[in-house]
């Protein structure tokens, strides 16, 4: 076993992750990725919405001793900074007590990532090698490199296919695998990256600790704190319609839009038009699939077999929670691969389906409801009642977000049967004066029996 | 107008009739299809089940005056012979009077079409031609022979993928094209190819008018008549369980599992099991995706655009329409294409989906309903009520395949509020002895007020 030999195809955060749980178990890894190497040429990881690592994250980064070195360059958000159109903020708490969700930039992360698989003496990566195909027969994979255009094939007894949203790999089982399931699914917006800069002596220009939303129906822009002082902001609008992407083309327009809807932050944005007309607009995917793995010799994982919209701050926290499921699965079957890879898709699989679901669905929730003061009041007594009852309810953002113990198909099913309590709850008569009173406690206790 | 190019990917049915309905207007076609002339090499479409034409079918063929061809080599089939297990034979005829649907084999009307288009001066065809890659941008495709292995390029002003299911023409709009929405699903069973041969005289030795079921709840077999005689079989199995491709490995497993389940057609089987060990099994996919044109220059046409599954017997019948009403957009927006697409992706893609739905519903009804005696009586009931009142009630399977001038789209929505009324129809007690009387008249009449 300590000589076998794993290809992964993508050096992104989980198959970066996952090289090192391999690593631990003695297995001899060459991982492949299409980009240079962005610790050398300075290049973004292709897209850098800032991240929110959170419980399942770091359960993953634990599970092989580097959660220390990641803490040092993330920033805890403890609330949502809910910024209106009058130019007021509110906060509203993530979770209780000192729970956070965690910025972290996407290239930061990936590079410290590739650092610590490095670190792995029977870890090599190798950069500028895209995968054009994958030999099932003979389990040969032919990459090509990017600069020198030379083709290597290696074999290898497992193959990994973390290769993300667009992955090759899987395009290649799309292609030889009958009865292959797939559905790639884009939402009607896309986004646009934007940027608040430092004040002057390197400070924080909005409340470092918070993740800033301007929620406003129908799209929303966010900021999250970055390390040197600046927030990422996204932008998150739909392609056309009367306020959207297709709508905002010349300086003018954009200018007015953002006085308009976001004045408190266009003071805070001193690059705004330029960085409006300069920057593209991406497209948001979701994909499911099935099967994830093949022959029990080659498996997908991350986005490669469950890409998400990025709206419950869970993708990447998911594929790392891919890396835990599989490293316990590999225990558990003491290496036999003929019956982990088969444990790992069944089980995983409505996992990948329930978060997928659930973070289309938190579009939603953070655009439209964080500014409905109905939705803030329901937020509200579901916490009291958390509080007093905290083995009877766990409010579905807690259960997905701070409860890697939970799974996400048993969150989905949970939060499903909570809202159907809430609609209820809601509909009392004078519900906003008597949400904290024995009567509205009574009828949670009822509803939930 | 008269000199614009085409290039036409797929001279499948769809591929081959489009030609026609381009070369009559005046368009210079040159059509690649990736197997072998099947006129010379008799070689098989790839797939043979039996085809049933009907009147989208029809219509698409008498669009460009080549139905009365086509019907020289079509069997009519009146009804369903529905075979059960004691060996007893049922009719259930498919509509009123001499409505029929018309048995034709896959590669004999392919092979006609190609005819016909070949006598078209304007249309040139191309075998063992294969698409590698479509450049959207200067419109040139390219096309690798797979005997000479030799490489053409072609531009064109307009580009059609008409080649099918596994379509390389949408595969490249999947990869090129951002936002494209696609999904391909497999149900649960495959299908197998067996055969009744003619008797001694070359006679059928089953009721030639006629598309004989052995329905048995899971599972299905079905035969439809060639004019030499032979019936086509086909057994619709699940791939996994209990009686399963996956159950049946022996031949003495699979003589056993015949005669317990279709004792009647066992005798007429002499090669089964020679068949049956020999034959491949295929799997069902439906395939939905959009858009369906791009840059206002290429466009994906049927199975291409939407592959469904056989059951309603409507996959070529919705090719060709999608013939005819590209047709009359060609007419109503006189040769202008940007307009032409657009209308016929919005138009039609509704009725794609519509038919994939019917589609796969209709396994249902065909491998179980057909042999429930309850489903049976709503059909006598809804025939009667539509026989009085032709004008108030068509039933679905009338609307979908003698009734092109209903949308399929329309059809899935009136068949769905037909389902309804029925179910209490259905309800009703004693319905069994008074299905015919006028208290369940009046209550229909009631229902679709």
């Amino acid at each position: 076993m300590e000589n076998k030999k794993v290809t992964l195809v993508g050096a992104g955060l989980v198959g970066s992750l996952l090289s090192i749980y391999l690593a631990k178990r003695g297995y001899k890894i060459d991982l492949f990725e299409r980009r240079p190497d962005m610790r050398k040429a300075n290049i973004s990881a292709g897209r850098s919405i800032n991240l929110a690592l959170s419980d399942r994250g770091w359960k993953g980064l634990e599970g092989v001793g580097i959660a220390d070195e990641i803490k040092k360059i993330a920033i805890p958000m403890y609330a949502r900074a809910i910024h209106h159109k009058d130019g007021t903020t509110v906060h509203q708490p993530y979770g209780k007590d000192n729970q956070a969700i965690y910025s972290v930039s996407r290239a930061e992360i990936n590079m410290r990532l590739m650092d610590l698989a490095e670190q792995q003496k029977n870890v090599k990566i190798h950069f500028n090698e895209r995968c054009t195909s994958i030999n099932r027969k003979n389990m040969e994979a032919e990459f090509e490199n990017t600069e020198t255009n030379s083709t290597t094939k290696i074999k290898s007894d497992l193959l990994f296919g973390s290769d993300g949203a667009f992955a090759s790999s899987r395009l290649n089982m799309q292609l030889s695998n009958d009865r292959f399931e797939y559905n790639q699914h884009y939402i009607s917006a896309g986004y646009k990256e934007l940027i608040i800069p430092p004040g002057p002596n390197g400070e924080f220009l909005l409340e470092k600790n918070a993740l800033h939303i301007w929620p406003r129906g129908s799209f929303m822009m966010i900021a999250l704190p970055n390390m040197d002082g600046n927030f990422t902001c996204t932008l998150f609008f739909p392609f056309e319609g009367e306020k959207s992407f297709a709508s905002l083309q010349t300086r003018e327009q954009v200018q007015k839009f953002f006085e308009e809807e976001f004045p408190d932050a266009v003071p805070l944005m001193p690059t705004l038009l330029d960085d409006y007309m300069n920057n593209p607009v991406a497209s948001l995917v979701t994909v499911k699939c099935f099967p994830w793995t093949f022959d029990n010799k080659i498996g997908l994982i991350g986005d490669a077999a469950h890409a998400i919209v990025p709206f419950f701050g869970q993708g990447m926290n998911c594929g790392f929670e891919d890396c835990v499921v599989l490293n316990d699965l590999i225990e558990k079957h003491k290496e036999d691969w003929s019956e982990i890879f088969p444990e790992y898709e069944s089980l995983r699989k409505p996992d990948g389906d329930a978060i997928a679901d659930l973070a289309i669905a938190n579009f939603v929730e953070m655009r439209d409801k964080t500014a409905d003061p109905k939705f803030i009041l329901q937020k509200k007594i579901e916490a009291r009642f958390n509080s007093k009852y905290p083995d009877k309810w766990i409010p579905l953002y807690s259960m997905v977000t701070y409860s890697p113990q939970i799974r996400y198909s048993t969150a989905l099913k949970e939060g499903q049967k909570q809202e159907a309590i809430m609609q209820k709850i809601m509909a009392i008569t004078d519900i906003e004066n008597k949400w904290d009173s024995e009567e509205v406690e009574k009828a949670m206790l009822n509803s939930i029996k």
